[in-house]
């Protein structure tokens, strides 16, 4: 299968469904890893041009992690929106990707660049399969069906299917290390990393699904885009 | 009373509420049907202007079997988007029909066109009625209730209010074979057409409400617009 | 239609439906109120067979004024319970009142009584009509509907449906105003009486309805159980 | 696997589940199927008595198609508690069938049978694994999944997984046939049978899953009773 | 504390929570109200213009009374947006006001005005203490935290925490008065004034927090933004 | 204040409200410990009368750690039910503790003891301050607040309210140590022990709460029931 992640910031998808991807890449899908946003207010010493190279390092060395395809919209940190223009630039994205499975944030997240992603991802993915829709690239032969994955913190989200990913937690983590500027600037603005995030998270996650470890997910009910194969890894 | 159906698409009302709009007509009420896009990439091998064209005859023919007026807003297929500008055409479009009652799609449906065409019709309902809001039509005398009928498929849709469409059923159908281009390829594409879709959904609706055939809806819970009355038919 | 009415304690039906009563009772249709519990500690300084026979009175005097037939299930106060003899119990009362509609509180109010009665009626309404279930009485010829009123204070309740009271409103006080042992006990105990609580939450009710007063209701969802028309006044 | 199906009334799992335990029992898991009730008032023309033995023979015949094991377990139509003694009835069906997945009806269904039998597969699960807790059968080595399946007519009930029974449709519909007391006297009750019910109902939970016929479900979640796989066929 | 109410329309925060605000400035905290549009179609007889002017006054003049900063954002009225430059302007009032706790409007409210303007408020709480984010004026030290006040009329909203605003409840009123065109159009348009409104719901959601009179809230659930104190009045 | 909290077996308070017991005392508060259940079928090598012994001794001594009376109802393990002897039982524990506060556990949890335990208290609390109902204590003089604290896990469950437990997350795992017949057995049952779910629970529920550690609870919201205080720690 054809897996695609987007996130909305360049360390999102490795915190919130790495092991997932890490877990789809070993079984040998083609993942591709998309970010919306190119992260250039993360760090207050950093300078935006700069701080965007930077980010995108870090996403891509992630991504090669796993062998991960990546996709870098390039939208200013903070400043997505929803509108004809993104819609588009999300369909080109599916495209591009011509995904089975689309894994995104949830729409109730707490960021006005998570919800917009996941809302794009939303409009985007029927267009996607449109002959008619006439972009670059030509239409996919069939519509993905769409993932929610947890939210930051595990805040107001409730899991209906579950990844065990204890094997590929080391994975995991490794691919959030390599966002060095934004692990090292948040362990000194808060006193804890998004390793700390992850290893708690993918542990509570883990009580309800009977593991050591897990991510949590909510599929997107609607009109024949459902599935009853099991197509989470 | 003044009935007026926003659909997404020119067959989505048809499919959704058509029964109650047949209803609604038999017993006297003016019943408006507006349709917020054009569908024009509705056919993999018929160009846009020409689909658009044909579907606005077909559109057209369906209102005609109930003796409804059309609203042809002609936003192109699969490209609403919710602004200011659609915002002010929706307030055209209930300051021209003048409703008592909205029939609309449900915010929860599974298409960025239903969506969009919800949420215009739920911004649009108390602008109508502003006097000071100048158009070039009069601000309506009062606020119209909104009814969100049944999504596609009966997806992801809880009913709490019900119309036996029981005596209906075969008008309901006749007006879905007017949208031929559409219930011809989505058979081929799909294997089933229209017909089965609301012969099925209308059978489970029916089961819930304990009638043969029934269609579902919830109404908008908002300030003052609550009502006291039955005002489905 | 013949409407049934079961409440909790001898002043529940008054406070929480008591409007639609009067309506329906206006519209000549046979209302029924039943009670579950005998309210025999509703007062610290009156001796519980004392306070029962009070409140049966009471209680009658209130269903006086709108012609309701009444049935007094004699359960001591707070100590309901859900088990085989109490919904035989409610079976007998349905099958003494043949109800087309029955109201009756919703399943997630404050109290014990309220949520046992709802529970109760909940399973006794399709064994009424069961032929083999043999009891003194013989089985109805249908199910009825399940309307469930509002909570006390309007607490945790989102209606769906509404009733406008507003010409009956002061029948529903003088209702109220039966219940004198109650009425003026809730005064000293609380500094408000129980006419406050309904002229306070029929005028919000009526906020949402669009009408000076009203009573706010949810049906219950259940197969075959719902309804196409109108049943509420 | 062991599969366990516990249903309210002799002919609840056929409807409810009967593709999936057809597609269970073709993959070579052994399947049981448990009835809670005798289903003795299923007709008004049959002594009870006689009705309850003419059901175990049907629900016999009916699991005998895909041949699955059956356990009998004779409370009296209508009339099933929740108490101890019913707890402890079902842990030791629970200790019989040593299940790894349970199917069940939802907490949210229509007839207090099946929110009774609901409840007590949810408080047998994890009693039936507990060692020092004596019965006649040792405890279970492991505590099972619990699905909850569809509700009779797809009311109330959103599903978040899907079972394809597009292969299975004829026998489902063969193991209702089996129960030919009931499909015969609904057919002169209503006007329609359950095979109707079945055919419409997996139309449209298929038009969720996008497939031609499908069962939903949906999973008990609670603390380490997850799962990270699919257990469902 | 720094405290920021962000309105729909010059009347929206007194309505709904005039006595919070009242108890905060009472308390000595730094109260700031700021509101999204101009109310300037407000009134059938009075030009755009010249209403916005006298609303401002009335806002200013009900601000004064608790002796709060005013923002007067200054959009039109039915004709507020969710785009990037509103989402800016916002970004604008949080660091004028850097607040530690946000009132607003519910997502879920009636007017797309209210939804707006809650819709902004989120989106702007996480950017404003961005420090790469270059505005006029620099970032804030630290997220505020959003609490949702009740809708209009207690239409469909649930509250989780309560104000006791029993002894502010003239204070709250008085600030109504001030919006002497509002007060009184609405009395000839629909027989009752902005004060009634404010008694009933005051008193309904004071019989669930057991005080005389109260005003209802929820807190945005949202990642590092809880809080383990009681930060309410 | 007198702060009861009542869980289902004697470990159940410590892992989910531990810290929050901890703080009430620590501020002066009487806190009392109840536990339905004597546990006595927790562990598979101790006979369930050694051990309910040891597991008393084990809650006292958990107790004992902040200071807390304990009160020991003594019901078999898996065994709790609800009915009116249950119901008295825990109106004499309510009498007994004469709580302002009640900490319980939710009504959605895993296991048949602790949603037992929460109905019970549910039910038991508009009672325990009835006069006229006649127990060997005296009714108390007010309803007490039930907060519902987390399940077992954080499996389904949103908290609104949050405490900070930082500086107490030593004492409550020195509380959950006192129960070591039942960390020791899970450790070896399950690879890890309570005190790993309680640190990665507390950590979740913090980054919600922007605190290092935390628990979360919801208040039921009921009639008069309400509070416009924090009466959280």
């Amino acid at each position: 299968m054809n897996i695609l992640a987007v996130g909305a910031h360049p360390d999102d998808l490795e915190i919130l469904c790495g092991g997932t991807l890490a877990l789809y890449a070993g079984q040998g899908h083609k993942v591709t890893m998309a970010v919306l946003t190119n992260g250039n207010v993360g760090h207050p010493d950093i300078e935006p041009d700069e701080m965007a190279k930077i980010r995108k390092g870090e996403f891509e060395a992630a991504a090669a992690i796993i062998g991960a395809e990546t996709i870098w919209m390039n939208v200013d940190d903070e400043l997505s929106v929803v509108d004809l223009d993104a819609r588009l630039h999300m369909v080109d994205v599916l495209r591009l990707a011509n995904p089975d499975i689309i894994l995104t944030h949830s729409p109730d997240d707490y960021h006005v660049d998570h919800c917009n992603t996941s809302q794009l991802v939303f409009e985007a993915a029927p267009l996607a399969c449109v002959y008619r829709l006439k972009r670059e690239l030509p239409s996919t032969p069939k519509q993905a069906l769409i993932y929610y994955f947890d939210t930051l913190g595990a805040v107001n989200f409730l899991p209906t299917e579950y990844v065990d990913i204890s094997n590929v937690i080391d994975t995991k983590k490794k691919m959030i290390y390599c966002h060095k500027s934004q692990v090292e600037y948040m362990k000194t603005a808060t006193g804890f990393g998004m390793d700390d995030v992850v290893e708690n998270v993918a542990r509570v996650r883990g009580f309800a699904a009977g593991v050591p470890y897990a991510e949590g997910f909510r599929r997107l009910e609607a009109w024949y885009r459902g599935t009853a194969k099991r197509v989470l890894p």
